[in-house]
């Protein structure tokens, strides 16, 4: 080990922090990884009650590069399509994408588990749980920690800090009173609530497994992910006022009358939807977006960067994006110059993270509505054609979940790709003309001049 | 007085929070303010060394509700013109309004003051200095302030409390933290330095008195207030970095290269730009915008709930407005029932702080770029026709500058404006037509159709 080596704090054992400490082991930095939570190892992790993710290619491209892919692959369960449970009782699949490609269920508590496992195994790297960050001083590169289990307050120097302490971050909080830090939060109108299907006999699923259910509701939806054990961690999202909103569920016959009318073909697989309700928080959704990520040697990664709504699944894989591409750029410059590495991390991610925060909010409205709607579900099987008769043509969601696209391309890309669909679909609107070789080269032309 | 009066806590008492001491005190609330800074009335103030401010419209009506227009009157220099040197030498008079109209310079420290001590003479009000508010409890309605002169912590409780404590409120930072507040600063690339052309012989004005001077430079501008005491007050807006930018400005030779080449009509007036430019720090200029501007029984006024940049001349006028709005929404709901004049005075700002802020950040492109450009000179001189033949006609400009007319409706029915004023000029560009009866006709139509 080079004695010279920065020495590296990070604040947050999360998701992105741990991984982030995997990536930095890797390159032998001395690493220190402060929690304000418990060591979640010791406290007791149920798959089935932990928040599940959908894992895409992002994710999975962040975590080969770390040499993590092999180890968490067991533990995702693919889900190829949509499965749309409509009002009216119809059953729809939509595919993700191409035959094969999938986005992965897979639960927080594990991967999280495994990545702290790997990083404290390296001789350099230490977690400390029950830390609580109090300050930061950007001058000095210091951090000011609380020790929930000793009360006392101390203080630590390093040469480098990454903040990974997600959308409510201690470290932006100081960071957003730095001279022209830019900075918003923004809250949905909407919240959600954990609800669930337990397994059915034998571990087995209740509804087909390799699916991310859908129950849009104009205005609302209810999904399910798949877990390992059997059971379906589900969400409700639904407004926090209005007529259908989490106000107007207060009492077991408001909320049973809701359940019953709108999700009928869930609850059946819901034994204990109402103590759930009344027992799961209602939380809010938030975006965060700022700009620069950096300010001297602090750095912000995942949602301490740039907190997105669930809605696109994107959450977890734009922050192991964020850990990728850094380590891309320390590569490059050979951990030397730290100044030009933030920088160019900064530069390359800030408006990435913006796309990824705007491309969230607007599939909010594409779970919850489109799905069900004639325009868009015309618009998809046109596309379907397109893809498989132009298999360079990537839609928007495919660019998302199945490429490592920088999201800003695949934001701007995708919405002129709809605009493109769309004039051709007014030139073609009978499928019976959908497959004719000029609609194909037309989609070529338009993506070789892009 | 009525012992069941609330208690009520002002944090800043800065233009907005003494204003509003005002109208609490009018109306026999038991006000105590709390202020970071020392008494400014105990330190040394002069005219022409503080920041001067815009007063329009807005400011003078909340000041008049308050009684206390016929005071500040003196105190105020009217600007009825932009007056735009060019780089060529030459000088052009743009009014801002109608025969009379006219933007009022005025010093902040002066009006700051006599605020205060109108306030402070009602026996129910108390100013507190030297305390800074360190947190807030929404749950409780408590502050925890630090004395500066004691260096002790210690809680004050009341029944409601306003935070008029600036652009980087303590109060808003910790309102920032409560469930579902939407919140963004957001800087621009250009930041400003004071500067300062003296007084002349005999305390006169060394360049004409009754303007808004602006030396426009597309990219960056210099502008000049005037004072009571003889000096403007002028400030250097100017991109942090690139070509033209403070970061290429720090030897003499930068500096005396740049305001040769480019203010050499300004200059001549500024013997001691030089030493100013090194002496005076370059601050930068942020918008502020929040949603709620209250959570539970604490509110935002002025700057902590909509920081503006200076370009429109809008934060005090508009930070005033604010005041009048609330103290109108008290006197309707007789001071009972606070969660409703709250949620009230937050449903009717919040748009128009947001709206204020956008038009001012358009505003300095207008001021920086349009006011030498022909299309925009082309579409004053038809404006200023149109004004004369259709007394009701406000442009843009004078609906923010001269009326009460909410911002958000001066933002889009000004800009629904310019586009009818343009469709006119494709129709008639050449101005030997724009006397026709026929285009006023066309005005009219618009406007009561609006």
């Amino acid at each position: 080990m080079n004695s010279n080596m920065p020495k590296i704090s990070i604040v947050g054992a999360g998701l992105v922090g741990s991984l982030f400490s995997c990536f930095l082991a890797k390159r032998g930095y001395v690493v220190d990884v402060y929690e304000r939570r418990q060591d979640m190892r010791k406290a007791n992790i149920s798959a089935g009650k932990s928040i599940n993710l959908a894992m895409s290619t992002r994710g999975w491209a962040a975590l080969e590069k770390a040499g993590l892919k092999e180890q968490m692959e067991p533990l995702a369960i693919p889900m190829y399509s949509r499965m749309i449970h409509q009002a009216d009782g119809e059953v729809e699949v939509q595919a993700y994408g191409k035959d094969g490609e999938a986005i992965y269920s897979i639960a927080r508590g594990y991967l999280n588990k495994i990545m702290m496992e790997v990083a404290e195994k390296e001789p350099n790297v230490n977690f400390h749980f029950n830390t609580k960050c109090l300050e930061v001083d950007f001058e000095e590169t210091t951090i000011k920690f609380e020790s929930y289990t000793s009360n006392e307050q101390f203080k630590v120097k390093s040469d480098l800090i990454f903040a990974t302490d997600g959308a409510f971050s201690a470290v932006r909080y100081n960071m957003q009173k730095t001279d022209r830090f830019s900075y918003s939060q923004s809250y949905l109108k909407h919240g959600y609530k954990e609800l669930e299907i337990p397994a059915g006999p034998n571990g087995t699923h209740r509804i087909p497994t390799n699916h991310l259910h859908i129950w849009p509701r104009e205005g609302f939806m209810l999904i399910a992910l798949p877990n390992l054990d059997g059971s379906f961690t589900m969400t409700l999202f639904l407004a926090f006022e209005g007529k259908y909103s989490f106000a107007n569920l207060q009492t077991d016959k408001e909320i049973k009358a809701f359940f019953e009318t709108h999700f009928p073909t869930a609850i059946e697989h819901m034994p204990y939807y109402l103590e759930d309700f009344y027992k799961n928080p209602t939380s809010s959704l938030v975006t965060i977006k700022s700009d620069p990520w950096f300010c001297n040697n602090v750095a912000l990664l995942g949602d301490s960067a740039h907190g997105v709504v669930p809605f696109y699944g994107q959450g977890m894989n734009s922050g192991f994006e964020d850990c990728r591409i850094l380590d891309e750029i320390i590569e490059k410059y050979k951990g030397d110059n730290w100044d030009k590495i933030l920088q160019e991390y900064s530069d390359v991610r800030v408006a990435n993270g913006q796309a990824i925060g705007d491309l969230a909010v607007r599939h909010f409205i594409n779970m919850r509505d489109d799905t069900q709607d004639d325009n868009f579900l015309k618009r998809k099987a046109f596309e379907k054609i397109i893809m498989k008769n132009v298999p360079e043509f990537l839609p928007q969601y495919s660019m998302v979940s199945f490429s490592n696209i920088p999201y800003v391309v695949a934001l701007k890309k995708g919405d002129d790709q709809i605009k493109m669909l769309e004039s051709l679909l007014e030139e073609y609107p009978n499928e019976s003309d959908w497959h004719q070789a000029v609609i194909f080269e037309k989609v070529r032309k338009f993506l070789r001049e892009y």
